[in-house]
């Protein structure tokens, strides 16, 4: 916001010279700069999507399920087969994308007077997460490689008594998923000072084989939280579905925050429709994990580093000037993400031909 | 929420022992209670929007246009032909319902150490909304018909100096709109003490012939927005779309706390496919309010108290004993609103039927 526009409004100090958060929305050839899933969404999805929406716009006149029991009903029973662990429908929360459930989550259990713990680096949203309900944001450390010590996690929360502390697994942008060690760890020391541990798990769907979720470990946990969300996996980033599952006494509290009916009837009906055809879509992500351990196999072939993957994007660095091989992309019509990190940048795993030509023009880049 | 299940959470103190805001979701056979457009969405409208839907689905694997460009631009078209106002798509911004439009304009003027104030009886999601980001909320005061008045109106904004004040016309639940004299003298007040000054003109569409907009006070006026929503005129309820008009630089400042991708590109689909139609929804908005005219007169035709309405519901005062009355409607399949006035209901206009039925069974009951 310009200095004249904001001059006359009583808008509060503290957003007083702040810029909108977002990244780029440009449109060129290969756009993996914000983690999409870059196939096209599939034609029996997109009519299945269709026709559950036709069937809900001939009662748009009337408010929406305030309780969303579909939804919940589908999305638990999708976790109970994607993680293994028994999830029931009242454990289910949603919202209009994770952006909203994180909200949710904070304005509950954080707000005024309370703090936020997330290490950085990591998903860059959380600081502004704490920022919208009025918290103090807590900046925790990682390791020199940016992963996490059980060890050293539970330290740092019995330290900085946050009493929320946010988990990303897999890691954005690092990629990398934690072991259940440290959500154990992290937990045990979360239960001395009053914290509620949320295990973000926005590319759950990626993580390797024999890597666990957070979910199985919800059962006795009524402190513990782990959110997913239907953009990436589900390719439903446009429809905005986030969702969380947790004790029934967690999504009790929710209901206390939540602004009545915010989710849509429409949004209801083409998260249903997704979930209907979650096989279909998850064929995808298989093809999606291929892509992504490509990546990493021939970036460390052309002299960079990424760090392992469990999601549907690959950190890399080594890079002398990341700023130069990202504009050198672009001007390639490949958008890939700058990230605050010296010397690395994020990709996003595409489609096989995207892959090919960001490998492509960044080895041009390279011996340029 | 019960005591156990919240005894071992960390919630925030002041939700404790709170329960969930929501009016009765039952299935009955005239739902007069929440002031939805009880006439069926008409074909061509679902097909529209069923089509506008299909055309959104097919990427809905990337993030929906976060500036919601197309539909800025229909609301401001639509609310120029409305109003006579001259609004440009710059001035538009739009939530997941008022709800979260409100938040917004919360988050951006009010939050911690603020103040928002309305006057009861109103809206009751003023005081939650107040609530939900952890501002003071602010009683006003009305004459003993509940009508407000210029002097009275700036005598208390400038006694109590709120950092937003919300005046809802036409007032929900007493129906009645305000005279632009009293947004003046509010705004001219306001402007004393750093207030914003929102309009919530969610009713806006219902009001009697003659009646202006506070959209047309909008030039030169920086500090003044204007509410609206889909939810009522446009049937859209289930679709969850509010929006608001002001100064760019206001709109500018939401931009500060939205989250981003908040509008689903599904729901900016079929509000888009709802405005394409705005003629043939609007049709049904005459029928509504000759319904709503005829629960006036027969209401004083049978000794009770209708207020003057400028909306899509009568409040009615004059029961002896509101709740027996209310109940013996319920037992009659008929669902209307119990309201925080003693010896009063409110009652939406529904189809000619409904409402026949509405007043024949309330009839019976006084008769009985």
């Amino acid at each position: 916001m310009t200095e004249s526009q904001s001059a006359d409004l009583p808008l509060r100090d503290e957003l007083k010279g702040q810029e909108p958060y977002g990244a780029p929305q440009l449109t060129v050839r290969a756009m993996l700069n914000v983690n999409e899933t870059t196939y096209d969404v599939p034609s029996e999805v997109v009519d299945a999507i269709t026709q559950e929406v036709r069937s809900a716009a001939q009662t748009l006149n009337r408010y929406p399920d305030r309780e969303f029991t579909t939804l919940r009903r589908k999305l638990a029973a999708y976790l109970t087969g994607e993680s293994g662990a028994d999830i029931e429908a009242p454990q289910i929360w949603a919202g209009n994308g994770s952006n909203e459930v994180m909200q949710h989550i904070l304005q509950a259990f954080a707000g005024p007077g309370r703090s936020v713990m997330s290490f950085p680096p990591t998903y860059s949203m959380y600081p502004l997460y704490a920022q919208g309900v009025y918290s103090r944001y807590i900046a925790g450390t990682r390791s020199a490689n940016f992963t996490q010590d059980p060890h050293d996690v539970a330290t740092q929360i019995r330290e900085r008594r946050p009493h929320v502390v946010i988990l990303c697994s897999p890691n954005n942008p690092t990629g990398t998923a934690l072991s259940l060690e440290v959500v154990e760890a992290a937990y045990e020391a979360a239960l001395e000072s009053a914290t509620m541990v949320v295990v973000d798990e926005a590319y759950g769907e990626f993580r390797q084989p024999g890597t666990p979720s957070a979910l199985t470990m919800l059962a006795d946990r009524p402190r513990l939280i782990v959110t997913r969300t239907m953009s990436k996996a589900f390719a439903l980033a446009g429809g905005r579905l986030g969702y969380l599952a947790a004790a029934p006494a967690v999504t009790d509290a929710l209901r206390l925050v939540r602004l009545p009916y915010h989710l849509s009837a429409i949004t209801q009906a083409a998260a249903n429709a997704a979930l209907d055809n979650a096989q279909t879509l998850m064929a995808n992500v298989q093809r999606i994990k291929q892509q992504r351990d490509r990546l990493v196999t021939e970036l460390t072939a052309m002299g960079l580093h990424p760090y392992p993957s469990d999601a549907n994007f690959v950190l890399f660095g080594g890079l002398q000037d990341a700023h130069a091989a990202w504009q050198h992309l672009l001007d390639d019509g490949i958008l890939i993400r700058e990230v605050a990190i010296e010397g690395h940048l994020r990709v996003t795993a595409g489609t096989e031909t995207e892959t090919t030509d960001f490998l492509d023009s960044l080895r041009s880049h390279l011996n340029g």
